[in-house]
């Protein structure tokens, strides 16, 4: 399914659906994304928020505007490229929004947009979320692992 | 830095952290992970729960106990081999468990841990907005670009 058609509406499904365009879709209101389709958008714009970068950047533009340098500084390990690319899906989604000021030298500032806002602190939830369990998490890989149901003849071990 | 170090504690750094064990760090207590550094061990399992099959397979669970089959028919697009490789992730940071039936043919269910549920419920929410506001992401994407900043000179546009 072309990436122009929207897997999921919440009226009854339309047979001509593939003759439909994206804008013609939204028009008709009432609709929703569904990741578990293989070809709805939503897919891709999961995939920016919930990248390695992506993650990490929404989180540091919660704390304010910021200034290229400033990213790649507080976000360790991230490359150039990677930041420059995973500032472009984020600004393509109209989740963050890039002002360049004309002086020289050149000086471009970041900030997450209304939109950009909602999803940021919905990611930083899970990423508190991880950062606080993270010991527990790690402490129970060290210990031996206990049959978590009481079930006879039942054993819960690792996959294959 | 090594992945049984942790990067950041709540109490004042210890100059000698590079020689002491996850384990010892673990039983100070206090401890919490760092995202913003490369080489703390919560980067994994964060990675590991926003994967792209991580989030779809933490939202199916959220339905209930599922056999391997009905995970694989839910989730559109996972291939046996990423549906297996993310099971086994989640099972050893102890968010999926794995129950073996000793029957014929192999009976075997997947369902959360407490702890699963925990991280499930706050990927759910991150993945319910991103199906809400698709719809309005994809159109803002479709129109052209208003500056959203009145400062004088100021110039707003695509990354490179």
């Amino acid at each position: 399914m072309p990436s122009n058609k929207v897997a999921k509406t919440e009226k009854s499904p339309d047979p001509d659906m593939t003759a439909v365009t994206l804008t013609e879709l939204l028009s008709r209101g009432n609709l929703r994304g569904n990741l578990f389709a293989e070809a709805c958008p939503s897919r891709e714009i999961l995939k920016h928020v919930t990248s390695r970068w992506g993650v990490l950047l929404l989180v540091a533009l919660l704390g304010g505007t910021h200034r290229f340098s400033d990213l790649r500084r507080k976000i360790g390990g991230v490359s150039e490229k990677m930041l420059a690319q995973t500032l472009q899906w984020l600004e393509a989604d109209g989740f963050v929004l890039r002002v360049s000021y004309p002086v020289v030298p050149p000086h471009v500032e970041y900030s997450l947009t209304p939109l950009g806002n909602e999803v940021a602190l919905r990611v930083r939830d899970l990423a508190d979320w991880v950062e606080v369990k993270m010991p527990e998490i790690l402490q129970a890989r060290t210990e031996p692992k206990a049959s978590a149901r009481p079930n006879e003849g039942v054993t819960t071990h690792r996959l294959r």
